[in-house]
C-alpha cells in the first residue's frame, strides 16, 4: 500500500464506515437523549484537528451546539481540570496513541461527561478511554500522511451529528452517496498530476477556504507541509483579509477551496481581486465554474450539499499534493523527520 | 504617532487600563457571580483572535471553564443558532467594527447570554450590542498593525479571569508590576534592531510556541505577514511534531518564545533538536538562558509568572518585525494592501 493506494481507497473505506454505523453511533443517540450536552469539546491534533474544526462547523449550523477545540496542554501541561460535567467530550485520533488527547477524554470521564473516541484503532489508549468508541474502519493506514483516516473522520463526525439529530431522507441519502462521489472527484488524477508537474518549482502557498471549507484548506496545507515540503500558509478566507493579504503580489501562489454555498461569492470575490489586482496564480478547487475559471482549477461533483463537501474537495487536494511531492523529488511515503505516531504531552 | 511609538506607549497604555479595572469589571463580577456560565464563547479576528486563544488557555487554568472560539461564519452565512444561553459570550475587536464579530454576539444576547465587549472603541457597534463593555483605554491606534491595542487586549482578558475568580495578592501585585516589566522588555530594542538587520533578506520563517505562549508565536508570525510580508508560520509546538516539522531543513529559520513554566523542557529539546539535528537557524524569545543560548536569543525580564507572560514576551517580538520591516525597506505605518479596518461578514 502507497499514500496513493490509501487515497485510491477511500470509496471503499467510507462504505465500510456507513455499513457499520447503525450500530455504531444507536448506543450514542441513546446517551445523548438522556444526558443533553449543553456543549461539545474536541481533542485533536494534526489532520484530526482538522477534522475537529469540521465537526465544529457541522455540530453548531445543524445540531445548535458550541463546539471548543480542546487546548490539551491546559490540562496535561497546567493541570487545568476545566468542568466538562455538561460537555460531550469527542476525541479524534487515528492512532489513538496521543498522551495528550487521552488525557483531555480521561479528564473528561473523570468529571462524568459523556466521552466519545474516533479512532482507527479499537485497542488504543484512546478507545480504552472513553464511554463510546466509533472505530473509523479505515483499514490499517501505512502511510505517514493521513489521507483515509482524514475522510474517515470527517464521516465519523457527520454520522454523529445525524446520531444526535435524525436526519431528513435527503440527508440519508447525501450520506449514502457520498463513496460514489468519492469516486467521481478521484477521476480529476491526471488534471491534478499536469498542474502538478507544472507547478514543481513552488516553494511557497497561500491555501484559502471559508466555512465548511475552511477545515479543507487547513487540510490541504498540512498534506503540502509534510509531503511536498512546500511552506504552505492556510487561512480562512475572512482571516486572510485582516492582515495576511498584505502578503499578496505577483506570481504568490494561491490554493483555494471554494464550493457551492453561501460563502462562494464572496471567496470568488477576493480570488478575483487576488488574481486582478495583485496578480496571485490561483488554482481552485469547485465545484462552480465561475470560481474554477478565474484562474486554474480543479473541477468537483456537482450535488454535494454543503455539509458534507469537505469529505468530496480534500480528495483532489490529496491528488494534488501527492504528484506535487513526487514532481518535486521526493517520497511521499516517507515524510522527512515526522513519524506515523507523534506521542505529545 | 508611529507604529513604534505605538509598541513604546504600551506601559503608558497598560497603566491606564489598570486604573480603570476595579470600576469597569465590578458589574461583571457582579453578572457572574449570579449567572454563573458553564462555558465561555469568544469572537474575534486577526490579533484580537489571537487574544481570545490567551483567554482560552487563562480560564481553562485559572478558572475551569471551557473556552470555545467562535466560528462567526456558522452564524453569519450559515444562519446557525447555536445554544449560548448558559455562556459568558465575549467579543473581542480593538475597532468593534467587524460585523461577524458583531453578529455574533448579537445572536448570544438575542439568547439572553452574558455578553462582555472587549474593545478600543467605546462608541462602536460591538460596545453597543454587549451588556457589558471594557473599554482597553489605549488611546487612538494609527498604525494598521495592531500592537497597543493587542496588549490591552491580553490585559482586559487576564483582568476578566480575576473578574471571574478573584486574584490571590501576588496576583495582584503581578497585574500591578506589568507595565514596569513591559518597560522592561522594550530595553531589547538595539538587539532586535541588530538581529533585525542581519535577517533581512530572509523571506520565510517558522514560528513555534506552545502553552500561553502560543498566542504570541501567532501573534509574531502575523505581525511579520502583515508588516514584514516574510511567508511566516505559527505553530505549536506539539502541532509542529504532528507533520511540519517535514519542513525543517539547514537554514530554515526558527523563531520561538519559549518562556519558564512546565512547557519550557519539551520546548528547549525541539528547538535543540532543530538546530543540531536538522540546522535550522533559530531566535529564541525568552528569560531563561536554557532556551536563549541554543542559538540567537532576545532577553526577557524575569519574574513575570507564566499566565502574564503573553504580555511581556510579545513585546520583543513587535520590535523584532518593526525592525525587520525597515530593514526591508518597507514601510511598517501603511503594509500593502490592508486597511485598519477590516469588515468581513
Amino acid at each position: 500500500m502507497s499514500v496513493r493506494d490509501e487515497i485510491l481507497e477511500q470509496p471503499a473505506a467510507l462504505q465500510r464506515l456507513l455499513d457499520a454505523a447503525p450500530g455504531a453511533f444507536a448506543p450514542i443517540s441513546a446517551a445523548v437523549r438522556s444526558r443533553r450536552p449543553r456543549f461539545v469539546v474536541m481533542a485533536a491534533r494534526g489532520s484530526s484537528d482538522n477534522a475537529g474544526i469540521y465537526a465544529q462547523y457541522l455540530l453548531a449550523v445543524r445540531n445548535g451546539l458550541i463546539v471548543a477545540l480542546a487546548a490539551p496542554s491546559t490540562i496535561t501541561l497546567y493541570g487545568a481540570r476545566p468542568d466538562m460535567a455538561d460537555a460531550l467530550v469527542v476525541g479524534i485520533s487515528q492512532s489513538g496513541r496521543s498522551p495528550d488527547i487521552v488525557g483531555v477524554v480521561e479528564e473528561a470521564r473523570r468529571q462524568g461527561a459523556l466521552t466519545v473516541a474516533l479512532t482507527n484503532d479499537g485497542a488504543s489508549p484512546l478507545a480504552g478511554t472513553a464511554d463510546h468508541v466509533i472505530d473509523l474502519h479505515a483499514g490499517p493506514e501505512r502511510a505517514t500522511a493521513a489521507t483515509k483516516t482524514y475522510t474517515g473522520e470527517l464521516l465519523a463526525a457527520a454520522l454523529l451529528s445525524t446520531a444526535l439529530d435524525p436526519p431528513e431522507p435527503a440527508e440519508t441519502a447525501a450520506l449514502g452517496a457520498l463513496p460514489h462521489l468519492v469516486s467521481a472527484a478521484l477521476a480529476v488524477e491526471p488534471q491534478a498530476r499536469d498542474l502538478a508537474a507544472r507547478h514543481a518549482t513552488r516553494q511557497r502557498a497561500v491555501v484559502l477556504g471559508r466555512g465548511y471549507s475552511y477545515p479543507s484548506a487547513r487540510e490541504w496545507a498540512l498534506k503540502l507541509q509534510e509531503m511536498a515540503l512546500v511552506a504552505a500558509m492556510a487561512y480562512s478566507a475572512a482571516d486572510f483579509e485582516h492582515g495576511p493579504l498584505a502578503l499578496a503580489e505577483p506570481g504568490l501562489p494561491v490554493l483555494a477551496v471554494a464550493c457551492s454555498g453561501p460563502e462562494l461569492e464572496a471567496q470568488v470575490a477576493l480570488l478575483t481581486r487576488l488574481k486582478a489586482d495583485h496578480g496571485a496564480r490561483l488554482l481552485v478547487i469547485s465545484d462552480a465554474a465561475a470560481a474554477r475559471t478565474i484562474d486554474e482549477g480543479l473541477a468537483l461533483p456537482g450535488g454535494v450539499p454543503p455539509w458534507l463537501a469537505p469529505i468530496v474537495e480534500i480528495v483532489p487536494a490529496q491528488l494534488y499534493a501527492y504528484h506535487l511531492t513526487v514532481a518535486r523529488g521526493l517520497d511521499p511515503e516517507h515524510p522527512r523527520s515526522i513519524h506515523k505516531v507523534t506521542e505529545t504531552r
